[in-house]
């Protein structure tokens, strides 16, 4: 089955996009990005700090019912404007990636309708062919799946 | 004349490397990097504001003779170890230019000897391309010499 999130990866490149099109109106699926409790809802992390604005920090961890922290990640945001836009760090703690950095676009398409565009870009090719080699793209067509059924309940 | 910066850009590569190697032991040229009178000393920017610590923000200005803004750019530090390493972005403002990911390595050589290692990795191979066409080899190899001056007369 096709997947609503697409997610483009040429050949030798040290980037990747994925788009998706949503059935909710553009400011939403910006709140789901900037807002701690719709964040933790789609997403399934706690959020421990969001900072929306320009050099704002955020942390996001997952721990397992032992209390044991098994997902850790941490940014900054740079170029925030509201509905429309904005540019992260993502840094995920203990795993041996390096910082990558991550630009957002939401456009709308309609009133009822939005796009949204993730250009990600890494530290080599091969990071980011390792990251392709995980469950990477079923993983974020889900959680977005998620988060438009998410919303379309609160409306 | 050969630079001793080395710039190393492969084409069709949105990322470029910068080599440097100092007569400077490496605690000095983090500090060059990391302590404000030291890089407006060097650079000959303004730095209204450089918080040396994981994301910590930084701030560089320059201004004309009228007090009239010509260079502004900003930025936040991950992943910052004290005389070895830190990663930064790099936002230049009113440009076009997106916001760069730049990763900072300093390496020992010997105790009065080290070597700078500076990857970028840019948003796209055009934006990476418009800047091989600024003489920013040419400013970046001329600032380090500027550094490496400074700090031997300070020794």
């Amino acid at each position: 089955m096709e997947l609503k999130t697409k997610v483009h990866a040429e050949d030798g490149k040290q980037e990747l996009t994925i788009e998706r099109e949503f059935d909710l109106p553009v400011s939403l699926v910006f709140k789901a990005h900037t807002e701690p409790d719709l964040i933790e809802q789609w997403m399934g992390n706690k959020v421990l700090k969001f900072e929306a604005k320009n050099h704002g920090g955020w942390i996001y961890e997952i721990k397992n019912p032992d209390g044991i922290v098994v997902f850790r990640a941490n940014g900054v945001l740079h170029d925030f404007v509201e509905n429309e836009r904005f540019t992260r760090t993502f840094e995920m703690e203990n795993t041996g990636f390096a910082v990558q950095l991550e630009f957002f676009e939401f456009q709308k398409v309609s009133e009822s309708k939005s796009k949204l565009k993730m250009h990600i870009i890494y530290k080599s090719v091969e990071q980011r062919d390792q990251v392709l080699k995980m469950p990477f793209i079923q993983g974020i067509n889900m959680a977005h799946t998620k988060m438009e059924q998410l919303l379309k309940d609160k409306d």
